[in-house]
Formats: C-alpha cells, structure tokens, sequence
C-alpha cells in the first residue's frame, strides 16, 4: 500500500467536531503507528533534505509532534510558534482571521534571522490561515518561507491555492481528501 | 563540557515570567540547536531503550516536541495529553489542583490499553501537578507509568519528592538548578 494511502486508512473521522456538519481528520491513530510513523518521517526527510533548510518553525500544538520529528531528522533548528501569550521572552505577532473573529500567533524576536530559509510544518491545510500568518511572521524577519509541509491536505478548501499564490511555493503534503 | 551543563548554558532565564519573582526557564534557545538537541536525543534514547515501552505520553505544548522526538527514536507510540476540549474523540479526563484553582487534561478513551508501560515526557519539573496527573490518567486505564522523563528539575520546589512517592519510580532529567 502507498504511504497516502496507509495514512488515510490510519486516520479516524470525527463526525460533528469541532461543530455539526464537520468531518474532523483525528491523526492521533496515526501517532499510535510507531512504523508508520517511521515512514512518513523518512518521506519527509526525503523529500527536504535536499534543500538546505536554516530551521523547521511549527505553530502549536500538533505541529510542534511533526514538526520536531522533522527538524530533529534534518538537523535543523526548530522554532516553536505559539498562541499569544505563551512564548516567555520578547516576541512578534501576526492576527489573522477566523471564519469568525481573529486569532494572535506570535514567535521569539530572536528565533528568526535575515536570510534563513525556513520550512513551515503543520498537520493539516485547511483554510491555510495559520500557516499563512506562521509564514508572513517569518516574512518579516528577512527570512525565506522555503516552503510548507503538511501530513493531509483538504483539497476541497482553498488553503492550497491561498498559499501558493502568496508564498510563490507548492505546499507539499503526503495525503489529501 | 557534560550535557548537563551545555543544557544550562543554552537555557535562557525569563525575570518575571509568568509573574513578578518568577525566573523562568525558556527551552526555546535548545531547540535552535541541533546540535545539542541531538545529544538530548541520544542520551534520552540511551537511557530508556532497555525499559519495553509501550509508549511515551507528553503532555501540550512543549512536552510534544521532546515526547515525539523520543517516541520517535525507541519506535514507541506517542500519545498526546491535552487541555480540555482539544481532543476531538471521546476522552477520560482528569482534574487537577494549581496554586488557585483547577486544571484538566484529558486524553482519547482508546489511545491507552491495560498492561502497557507508559513513560511521562516533559520539559520541566516543578512542582509536578502536570506530571502527576498525566501518570494518574495512564494508570486509571490500568497501565504502568514505567517513569518520568524531563529535561530540567527545579530541585527546590516539590514535584520530584511528590511523583517518586505517589508512584514508586525516580524521576529522570537531564539537568537540574
């Protein structure tokens, strides 16, 4: 079976959640596989090792699993992205919005330095709003968004499109409905 | 220089985080280095690959990135603990004190069988009220927590006299102040 396919077949549906009429994609069947994860880890190494990435940044909390398993296989430092409040030292934020409302997402003030090409990990692509802030944040250092990773892509909404317009880049992804 | 002490020497104290008299330990500095994350992550793996894990569980935001990197390396199941309402299947909570009020964690009703080893990753012991209540969660499935696994102990406050008494094993960390 193709890795695409192991991870769909792995992945549980949540009906009605986070709302009614919502399918969620639960990947924490998927992080209960040690030799699955074992291969979508050594994909990912695959496909970006070639690309001489500065840091993998992760906006939390899911991304921070991925992420850090991806980081930790190129040698790459990690940088954490978090809601507003979390991070202890100074930091940059970037709001962005919801389908209702807005969202903070803030980074270190020294976590990022002019001229780095950072990669963006995160679980799923939706809307490809948080992302796309994560990416704007890392935009503002100086720095290169090299690209986006993701476990699923949901190719029926519009994240996809929204980020490659944007950063110029093909988000990649090992899966998509 | 011993691990230890490079980990103290890449830890960068926060004055007044979360609140005025606090010196908080900011880990965000280790993970930049990939250098040092690597040896984390080699000794971590040395240390526990003898112990016939099922798994490692951590608890959101930071405990996900070491727990994921070490379930990773010793091939186990990672299991991710969050705060209320993050979890999208059905979950077995667990309630806790802080210094003024409550908090709960909760983790999926499936995600832990009976008989499994399961080992507590995190970054930092305080006062283990965190710690403490993830183990509680995994025995009340009617596993074993085999141990605890941190990166820094704050020696002078009491979560490793309360987590070795509760549940009979010695917490494990890299470095301590």
């Amino acid at each position: 079976m193709q890795l695409s396919d192991k991870i769909k077949h792995t992945i549980r549906d949540v009906h009605d959640y986070p709302k009614p009429g919502i399918i969620f994609k639960d990947i924490t069947p998927v992080l209960s596989d040690p030799v699955l994860m074992h291969e979508i880890a050594g994909q990912l190494k695959q496909d970006f090792q070639g690309q001489k990435l500065d840091a993998i940044a992760a906006v939390e909390a899911r991304g921070f699993i991925f992420g850090s398993i991806l980081a930790h296989e190129l040698g790459c430092r990690f940088i954490p992205i978090r809601k507003a409040g979390k991070l202890p030292y100074k930091v940059r934020r970037k709001e962005y919005d919801l389908e209702y409302g807005t969202a903070c997402i803030e980074v270190h003030e020294d976590a990022i330095q002019s001229g780095w090409r950072v990669l963006v990990q995160d679980d799923l692509l939706a809307t490809g709003g948080t992302a796309g802030a994560a990416a704007a944040l890392i935009e503002s250092f100086g720095a290169t968004v090299a690209g986006f990773s993701f476990i699923i892509n949901l190719s029926f909404l519009p994240g996809y499109s929204l980020l490659k317009e944007r950063f110029g880049v093909d988000p990649h992804f090992l899966t998509e409905y």
